[in-house]
């Protein structure tokens, strides 16, 4: 057994506790994680959903990476015959260490036999594929039609490797299990041998490495991990990367043109601008470079300003799944990859730990409801992979990522099905926060959370209604802070604690310092009338138009609801917007109404939104978010 | 010598006479164009152009066809060695064709030397390079890469053969000569040995055949190429073509989804949809079809109707250099190739000879002057390939196509810059046709038109003024009509026979019909004055924005120009719009002038609008056509 093979346990001193969720800081934060088990949803939607996708997605998930073979790729490799006929994209590997990742924090959360049983299978083929110094990517290993890193821009190849360390991180944070981590290190460690300023200079063309780097250097606490991160950091942005396949624009694509300290916009391919951007962040934040932070703050500004959607979607380019200019933000063939709006959460997801601005909560909160639940149906069955903010009569779906093709079971590269997985199983983690001070939460679900030194009991029927309610169920003798996020969207908020209500000020956290005790209750009322929200002057497709949102959610007319007109000719004929309790939609919505008027022939009806996130789960036709104002 | 060697002799007592322009049809239709030598630009704005073309553009697209070794190609086929180094795109043939009939038309109508050896050079070359079969495609003869016809879709065999057999008929109809119409025939009765409804039924990825070989059926009188033809039209449509490249959308991308007769909208790639659609109209005019016809017409409506942008561009997709679908029309990100433009010339022409109504001569000036002449600079020698309606601040330039790098010398895929060359050499043939009753203008500019008993000097100091005159030089005893084209653009016009003023009627032909005598004299008054064009309320991009334009002209903001306004931020703030002559930019244009205001500080200033084809002819920056009304 070599060096290597030994490696987790020869560093076990420094290994970080296992338990945490995604992102565990060993650098002081102002904001830190909560524990693995010191958070959890309870009831309410987003915890249905949570259910949904362990029993329902993850499995299916399951069958379809079977179907897909997967599996076979890694028992190819396995074998160590080169030759072997290859399955799906070369990226395939990643897909399924995305649902092996999945299927870590849900099997941590609900000790599932059936899952225990799939991560011991899977994890054993894994280090069975893995070459003996540490190399793992089964294209490249057994298809025998490129050698390593041959075509390092195209091969996935340390991106495959990234998704594996997470997935690794992962199962040791959910399970205590360090199996898969002996396997990471492994990697981590070849990668460190084969790549650095003194080695070999290049870098893979889809980040990710550099965020599951970070992870693995958190976790194991090796400094060699950290420094290699920083190295694919540093390296990016110089014309490193060359492929022929995007010609002209490779080092727009491959977010290759400009160097990450002197980036003013993120650019190129979304999903990976945003990875490497998080990456960049979370180098940042363990290395305690403020030029570099601030660098990546200055961008996560300019893309919320100019390149992203009222939906949180990300990405305007069919071509390239790319941003595209400032401000160029279409709203029909907008791209919005479910993946790019995943990946921007976990972007502000470190920022908001290392800043404690409340601007980063509710990014997360927007995109998570409007671009990332968009993405899948309600039965975690069918999926979007683009975010498409509009879609007409006459619509030809010849794209299965299409809006006018409908939710699909699983696409070709089906990086976003296996990104939802991660993100929903996981997703509790980002509901709270401690701190020296006390517990901070930033989004409002029923939910229980210890931290900080309190024991809360939250309560909401969200994002439906803005009554939340905190109940202390055990608090310490000295003075705590809780505080509470009121998001940007609120007009006013009220604070209610024991019965005596506090304005409190949207776009920032609420704090209460006390001496708490058991039994005692807060209440935030977030009032969520519907409203109409504008678009920047510069944005074409929204110029003359409104979008309706209600509380956290964004708002969409879908053809099926509307009352004498037609999607693509409407306008609303006045700002009253009225709303109603359906309970016959979805199990229960809210939706919103307005005087409408046909365009052409001034046909006088009333438009009905739904929630954006919950279009095409009935079926699919003519939909928009923007909606005309009648001049 | 075999028996199709010498074809073009055989079928010489059906040989069509030489002479003439683009599209001589065999069958008779309402309006007949004027023999090649019955038309010439005499002076004027498009005269100059189409100097530049011949002194610039023809003499520089040689050097760039020689650097490029196009006719090394050639060369190499010639040869008769497989494995050859090929150089530039499978369909470099095409852009030598392309360049070869501009070549001859330029010839034809200047008696210039060296376009004279070019065009026997040339010649020869390329019937040394023809195989004894008559195949022609000098990538699959020489680069030893792929077979005859083994990647149909993509190789572009058939277009290549297409654009020879064109400028073969150019080349006959300018100067008389039959040498590439004799390897004309050999290619057609080539494709004819081995395509057919009982041979290989299948066809190119690129239309284009169909034109070409009704054309050479014009000229030659062989029913054999116009029943190849058809087939080609009838053939397509069936999911014929499959290409991997293409995946999904092969069919819609190649105008193969939906038979030619059933197609509502055209779609997929523009360029070819509307090559194919112009030569499925030249089957239905020689054939008779008059279902096949009128299905193209509903095509032309619903393509002018949904997805054309106000300047006549076509194509509003990058993926696929394709038509949306329809009122998906974004400014910023539309393709409008500028081939598409040419080719829906060539479709309007058709459509024009077989119906004479006038909204295909209306198109034709849009296209013209707006999505065409867009595509190259005033001095003949940069061309656009992408005619944008909207570059911002901030754009990235990566692609030597989009509208912020600016204007090229030549691009990897040159099909514009060929296609503009042998429309502006051919251009003058698009003015006036003839019929029993007398002579049609259809277009102003200063020229010397003789057709229909009619011999007319025609001045105009077009686009720019309105004012024409047309002056009988000779006429018969007879009653004659004489036909002008009242634009549709045109809120009023006056027409002054002898000094006799009557109104006439935009959008229709004001027809005069008498006994003319030499010195007669016909004014059309054409007003021009600025005018602010709304668009429809489906397309997102240009809701409470208006274009201007002014007679046949689309104005644009450039950069340049602005007073105390930036591109980027403006809004009419009035639609009082001013007109004012501006010596000192390009020899002399109107500008239109109004009142502005900065969206974001209100700074009021005045924007200054040039004619949209005219700008980046200085230097490139932010520019727009579409104008945000100050709501």
């Amino acid at each position: 057994m070599s060096e290597h093979r030994s490696h987790p346990v020869a560093t076990a001193e420094r290994l970080q506790r296992a338990g945490g969720g995604p992102v565990q800081p060993r650098a002081t934060t102002p904001l830190q994680p909560l524990g693995f088990a010191d958070v959890r949803l309870t009831e309410g939607f987003l915890a249905r959903l949570q259910q949904e996708n362990a029993s329902t997605s993850i499995v299916r998930g399951h069958e379809h990476l079977e179907r897909q073979q997967a599996w076979t790729n890694f028992e190819n490799a396995a074998a160590r015959v080169v030759g072997r006929t290859y399955h799906g994209p070369v990226f395939e590997d990643g897909e399924a260490f995305k649902w092996l990742e999945a299927t870590a924090w849900e099997h941590g959360r609900s000790d599932d036999a059936q899952l225990a049983e799939w991560l011991e299978e899977s994890v054993a083929l894994v280090a069975s594929a893995q070459a003996d110094d540490g190399y793992l990517s089964t294209f490249n290993q057994s298809a025998g039609k490129r050698g390593r890193y041959e075509w390092i821009s195209y091969d996935h190849e340390i991106f495959n490797m990234a998704t594996m360390i997470q997935a690794a991180v992962a199962r040791y944070r959910a399970s205590g299990s360090g199996d898969l981590l002996a396997v990471a290190c492994r990697a981590a460690d070849h990668l460190a041998e084969v790549f650095g300023f003194d080695k070999r200079r290049e870098t893979c063309g889809h980040p990710l490495v550099e965020m599951a780097l970070v992870e693995l250097y958190r976790v194991t606490g090796e400094q060699r991990y950290l420094d290699l991160a920083s190295f694919f950091v540093e390296i990016r942005g110089h014309g490193t990367l060359t492929d022929p396949t995007w010609q002209g624009w490779t080092s727009v694509y491959f977010s290759d043109r400009i160097p990450v300290r002197e980036t003013v916009y993120p650019e190129g391919h979304a999903v990976r601008a945003v990875y490497f951007a998080s990456g960049a962040t979370d180098v940042a934040i363990e290395t305690g470079d403020a030029e570099l932070f601030d660098a990546l703050r200055r961008q996560w500004d300019n893309m919320v300003e100019t390149k992203m959607y009222v939906n949180g979607s990300l990405g305007s380019r069919w071509e390239g799944e790319a941003f595209g200019d400032p401000y160029e933000l279409p709203t029909d063939r907008g791209y919005g990859e479910t993946c790019a709006a995943i990946a921007s959460i976990q972007w502000s997801w470190r920022l908001l730990l290392a800043t404690g601005e409340p601007r980063y909560a509710d990014l997360i909160e927007r995109q998570l409801y409007n671009a990332v639940l968009s993405g899948v149906t309600l039965d975690g069955d069918r999926y979007f992979y683009v975010n498409t903010l509009q879609v007409r009569e006459g619509a030809i779906a010849y794209d299965d990522r299409m809006g006018a093709a409908g939710r699909q079971e699983w696409f070709g590269c089906s990086c976003c099905p296996t990104n939802l997985m991660r993100t929903l199983a996981s997703w509790h983690h980002y509901l709270a926060t401690s701190s020296d001070a006390g517990l901070q939460v930033h989004q409002y679900a029923s939910a229980q959370l210890s931290g900080g030194g309190l024991d809360v009991r939250m309560g909401a029927d969200y994002p439906w209604h803005g009554e939340i309610e905190l109940s202390i169920e055990a608090a310490p003798q000295d003075v705590r802070e809780l505080s509470l996020r009121i998001p940007a969207w609120a007009r006013s908020a009220t604070l209610e604690i024991e019965g005596e209500p506090v304005a409190v000020e949207p776009g920032s956290y609420a704090r209460v310092s006390r001496v708490w005790r058991a039994g005692d209750v807060v209440r935030l009322l977030l009032p969520m009338p519907a409203r109409l929200t504008r678009g920047h002057h510069r944005v074409d497709a929204v110029r003359g138009a409104a979008a309706i949102e209600r509380g956290p959610l964004v708002y969409a007319i879908e053809h099926l609801d509307q009352e004498g007109v037609t999607v693509d000719d409407v306008a609303l004929a006045s700002t009253e917007l009225a709303e109603e309790w359906r309970g016959d939609l979805f199990g229960g919505i809210p939706v919103v109404t307005a005087p409408a008027r046909n365009l052409p022939d001034g046909e006088v009806g009333r438009l009905v939104a739904i929630p954006y996130f919950m279009w095409a789960n009935r079926e699919v036709g003519p939909m928009k978010v923007w909606l005309p104002l009648d001049a």
